[in-house]
């Protein structure tokens, strides 16, 4: 997005794909910046589910550099706070306060720069609904935000220490052996976990290492490969995934089904 | 939408998210007018349904003034006719001549101004499948539209009251209580009822209320109230949904599931 | 698209319209080519089906001439091929060299004019993930294309005849009967089989006759008819499809379900 006439802004929400409201908070934002360039990035986060949010907005590093909108919001109506965090590489991350943008804009976005609770009814659509703040508030702040209006505008600033804390952190890398947790399972079963692949090969395991993966009290014997056609069909194996951080998997088969794994649950990969 | 050269379109249809068709309609009206912004609006309506495809085109007064095509259609390929719609909004709806466009156009969008039926070959796809009016009629036709071409050439006017009734009407609003149906059940099991915001207010129930709700001879004791964070998780109440009318939820948890609702189902809500 | 600044790039694959993915390699593209019109054609083709791939290419023939990327992709971080075919219609199809592009570019495209295997790291995005080409490979190739980039800068060309082949023929068509297989169920159950309707219409089965349809053991008589409302809601039919090829549904019901048809299976159409 060379163009600054056409920003970037991506909305993720747990809406559904299959839900009009998407449309809605599109409409919204193309009413206010009819230039903007508007990504759905995901729309089919589970209900509610922040860590599965949280994930999601970890995978704005690879979109332009914009104004990014995530609508994870079981607090809506409550006295959460809406908030815009401007990162080091630039983008606007916005959405409630709910820890969601947190883990995208610390791990993968070079940090929180500045952070803005949203408060100014101006720049909010009209009337605000106390359970759609994604059209009402959220998306017409990123389409302001687009337009050239100063984050200042939005409201007073926040010290973004007191912004309330990720859903997971870091795993923890040790000699020849990780300790994390399961925070995104694809629709193939593949389970994602929160060791950024830069951290995992801190451990001194290797592509190519026999190691193996402890999920739900079952020890499955596998190696750290690079890619899906060095096992043979239904053999799991623990790969980078395409975001940042490491994959388990079955070539062409359902590892989170085979094993019952579920979100946040403990996998522990050690070195044999 | 202020930009003349950026027409907008919008699509709904039962053809599903998952439909390579919807591509096909969306590639047909750029071929014909490459400026205009195209937006789907909902794909997800049940197939053939013309309770959920009315209820979803309501949604269009959310959405910029523009050419809004529906393509729910289980009578194409007979002799049912394909309309447009202008609204006295200045809208262009465009469909079935089978009750799917009715409640938007006269509920949300001002009333209707002017009916044509589409007759004209000149501004259809060749060949015209007889089963995929959405893509050959519908949306070549509100893409000529929003090139300019004035609604006159499409067809001969039609009276509208001759067209075929909407699908639903409004509930009945009484003192103290409402009858209505269930026009709409969204993905978190929430239903949403054929009463309008301002008619409800009028039956003098008012925020805080102590209300029953009487379903499929149930009756659950609940509260009429603004948002899902004013009861705990796992408890139903009544409030205003985002698109005009009143919605029948549960904090976090499935209504229509736990009471067995269906579309068109008798709701009755009465204040205790 | 009248509009060369406005080149079409389309987007197929089996990662689900419920994938984050679809958006990155929306981003990719935008970032190389903003002015590029960007359009998903079908993200639910079955994981790693190339008969559906196939099946779903074919429409690329209902898009405007463009530049068309299909990820189905199971032989991925093999030795399998990344290629460009350059098709007689003028169309760039983009994926990798396991059939899934071939049916299209040789029923649908006019035949393939030019094959080149993409190899220059120059127009890929680094770094290349093992087992995402659609976003790191095709996807940026497509891009480049589509700013004018010729197709001999990405690599060696192929002879055509050296490519994977097709993971369909075309169906046979003889006296009064043709012998088909399913290529596609869409999500109403409706089958289409791999005849194209210009040689179905050879076997000199007429609009009207009365047919039988075997399939699974099943025999099951009925019409070849020009649409849906021809027969009574839940009678079978065999009508042309809006693709070009022939379909076998159930009018207002589920034809594959109740005959238990699954891909690939054979389908005997014969005048009684």
């Amino acid at each position: 997005m060379n163009k600054p006439n056409h920003p970037f802004i991506s909305i993720s929400s747990d809406l559904g794909v299959e839900s009009e409201e998407v449309a809605i908070m599109k409409a919204v934002a193309l009413q206010i910046n009819p230039d903007a360039i508007i990504l759905d990035l995901r729309h089919s986060i589970p209900g509610f589910n922040i860590v599965e949010g949280a994930w999601t907005m970890e995978a704005v590093h690879l979109l332009p550099v914009g104004y990014h909108v995530c609508v994870v919001d079981p607090g809506v109506g409550t006295e959460r706070r809406g908030v815009i965090i401007k990162t080091k590489r630039g983008d606007y991350l916005l959405g409630p306060d709910n820890g969601v943008l947190i883990p995208a804009a610390e791990r993968f976005l070079g940090g929180i720069e500045k952070v803005v609770e949203i408060k100014n009814e101006k720049y909010m659509r009209k009337p605000v609904s106390p359970v759609f703040h994604g059209r009402d508030v959220f998306t017409p702040a990123a389409a302001w935000l687009s337009r050239g209006t100063p984050i200042e505008e939005f409201g007073p600033e926040i010290d973004h220490k007191k912004l309330v804390g990720a859903p997971y952190t870091e795993g923890d890398v040790m000699n020849k052996r990780v300790k994390a947790q399961v925070i995104h399972i694809n629709r193939f079963g593949t389970i994602f976990i929160n060791i950024k692949y830069d951290n995992f090969v801190k451990s001194g395991i290797k592509y190519g290492d026999r190691i193996t993966v402890e999920v739900n009290k079952r020890k499955i014997k596998t190696k750290f490969l690079k890619t899906f056609g060095e096992v043979p069909i239904g053999e799991p194996l623990v790969i980078p995934d395409d975001f940042g951080r490491i994959e388990i998997a079955m070539n062409q088969d359902n590892f989170s089904e085979k094993y019952k794994v579920k979100l946040l649950d403990t996998v522990k990969i050690k070195k044999m």
